[in-house]
């Protein structure tokens, strides 16, 4: 698979995973390791020391890239806030915003997002903002300085897929950076889908965590992203109406009795 | 990924893939090579050893089961003198039955698919028929003898995808068969969604020959099938109507601040 | 719209209606006033005279054509049987044919349904068959007989809508018979899409039956079917990848300023 | 049909129209009439009254509401000026604002619409802004002083139709003024299903204006619209995974010949 590169990064892997809901975080390391994936994101709560809960940075490999995110930020300035917190604890200079405002949905704040993205950036953080899909909110979002940008495929944690589709595909004709297609993903298919029509990347949390086997659940969606990658860069065959036959169709036996 | 076991055979390889309209025979083993693929069908009048073409076998590696196709067969008699042609010519005891007499969608004919299915059943052929989806007619091929039945997801070489999805979901469910999804499948997420659905197999042979990199794209659709069956085996995640965090949500700050 | 000829009677109205599944037999004369239904299906049993239940007829206005359907039928004979006795009962000439012997989606069984359709269509009935969408079985219906040919959208009672879209569409454009799409249709927009697409005719039961308010619900099925048959005699316009202003786009106040 | 209230307006009708791109402004008195929409939209330089051009306001009948648009605005300032220009031309103080930067997708800027429509709001006009669907953004929408919201279904004359369904879903789950589906409509149907979701009214302009017959297309989709709004205040039937016999199914004629 060809390399993505975000913040001067190469990564080798286009599957970042999220290490919320999973029945135990004894099982991280290894849904890490089958999903070969580099990027792991957490809520930075988690990554609070003094927790009584056991803290989230024990169960993630020291060659991964942390991507702390400021779930819980309800606008620009928590994010902001919560971003030079994770810097000042170790975690990075990467950062995904998550600004907040609505529990039902959790849809986020394009407004608030930019505004926090042009901040951190200026600061030196690597922005990765999750966003509303919306061309225009993305421009900004460029122009902020964000490092990639991360529309939703569905609301967070619903498994229902790229119901977002139209928005993220040209998304990902009109601008420049790498488009990650975050929260909604429910099925390795999704996940092949949106590389198929160019998504940089995919993040992947709840379908892998609420999985049978998140473990395996984790491979099937590397798989997927693979074969999504690759489809993407050896040119899918067109769409066609009507039927043409693989193989030669009619009169077979009737030539073949001359 | 477990094993699919038809007519007695152990398959590593749950991706079946057919041989027409590449724009050279020569790039056909790479393809089969990179598929990974075991099964792999071929009209037969491509077998013609006195064509003044190229032989198609010449291209199909020893270990490689041959699945020859009854492509020209416009009724069950025609399909089963094919069939018992291919027998004679060395092809083996495996057969895609395909009866067709519309030549604009190339749409299978059920009810002489069934006929022919119990004729060459009857005689030791391992008979995989190729169908429009259709639970009864399933359970016909069922005890007519058939070792799989093939549903159709859209068209032949159309590359339209899953359009059938909902007639192959009630068959998946109700027969004890393996369900091999053939024809229409355009991109691997395609794929993947078929077995992630409870497909046994999927046969793809357009969206590789028309693909602008076919022995990528093969390799891609080899993925795209594994993922889809790891997450049949691994057991998707519930949908859910409404979002649900996968980290913490509110008061982040707040309760920091006490 | 455009009137519908189907055994030699001219109709108004392109939605036919059933009568399962009401709450109240009451409402169904109010149902069929407010859907302008012309064409009523029920299932023969609910005619029977020595019913200690009411009896389904006194509900059906007497200028409305009864289709009795043979549901309860499990093979061709059975089918045939139901007609006949229908006939004798006085429900006219019309007949539905359902063969059905899977109890779990009630999906037709298209090869009995095909010989029952050809020993009425002898025997003077004008048979309308209830099938799995198949193009070569419509041909043969198309064959045996039939004056309209009826495939499912969805299993019965699903309200799942046009999940068979891509085979019925072919049946339209392939066969010169009506093609009425019966079963599944869960919405009005449901019966307007299959009109757009160039079904003749839509029967709706469960929808209408199953609604808050049933006789509303009829009407909101009748305006949706004379929109979707008045789209398709006015040519829908073309479908485009890319935007296109409806209104003058740029430079509106620079020109103005000059 | 319910009234639609918006701006202390009572409407009878739930289908607004465009005036752009039909063959010929004639068409357009005809067009009004058979869709009995009450609400036109039209873009402010057709109502320049020096323009060499024929008027579009001599083709609005009288007792039509107005609803001129800003297109041509880049900005949010851009859009007040038109707006005001358009209430100094006679148009009355309804307004559509279109912002509008990008020239492929002609996708709105959701940022500079609500600045605009607050300064509008403020000034007495009652805004109707147009937008990317994105429930944050339509809250702020809210708050600025809309009169109701218009997402987007699919990119302005694409007849794509509602592509964005999921983001619309929820705008109008969540928040208290009328949601009217404008921009990619392209069929009857999809206007019953924006209505059937609950969408307060829909703007339809590409479909009608180039379709075989606009007049005959208009009065569709004033059908459709009605079909719709009906089905969502009658209480669509639930929808069912598997089926269920709209009519008595097994036994009956065992049972008859007892």
């Amino acid at each position: 698979m060809d390399k993505l590169i975000i913040g001067g990064i190469e990564l080798e892997s286009r599957l970042f995973i999220g290490t919320g809901k999973f029945p135990s975080k004894k099982v991280i390391p290894d849904v890490i390791k089958s999903s070969k994936s580099q990027v792991i994101t957490m809520a930075l709560r988690r990554v609070d020391l003094n927790s009584k809960e056991e803290n989230i940075l024990e169960y993630i490999p020291k060659d991964c890239i942390l991507l702390p995110n400021t779930s819980g930020a309800r606008n620009a300035e928590e994010a902001v806030r919560i971003a030079r917190l994770a810097k000042a604890l170790g975690c990075g200079n990467w950062i995904k915003i998550e600004v907040i405002s609505d529990n039902k949905y959790l849809l986020p704040d394009n407004y608030e997002t930019i505004k926090a993205t042009e901040i951190l950036a200026k600061e030196g953080f690597i922005v990765l903002p999750y966003m509303s899909p919306d061309l225009i909110a993305a421009k900004r979002l460029v122009e902020a300085g964000a490092a990639a940008v991360m529309p939703l495929g569905a609301p967070i944690g619903t498994n229902r897929g790229l119901k977002t589709k139209e928005l993220i595909q040209i998304m990902i004709d009109e601008i420049d950076l790498p488009v990650i297609v975050d929260a909604g993903i429910g099925k390795p298919s999704d996940a092949a889908e949106a590389m198929e029509m160019g998504a940089a990347a995919v993040l992947v949390n709840t379908a892998i965590a609420t999985a049978g086997d998140p473990v395996k659940m984790a491979e099937a969606f590397r798989l997927a992203v693979e074969a999504g990658r690759l489809a993407y860069t050896s040119k899918l065959g067109p769409e066609k109406r009507f039927a043409e036959a693989s193989s030669p169709l009619t009169g077979f036996l009737n030539e073949g009795e001359k």
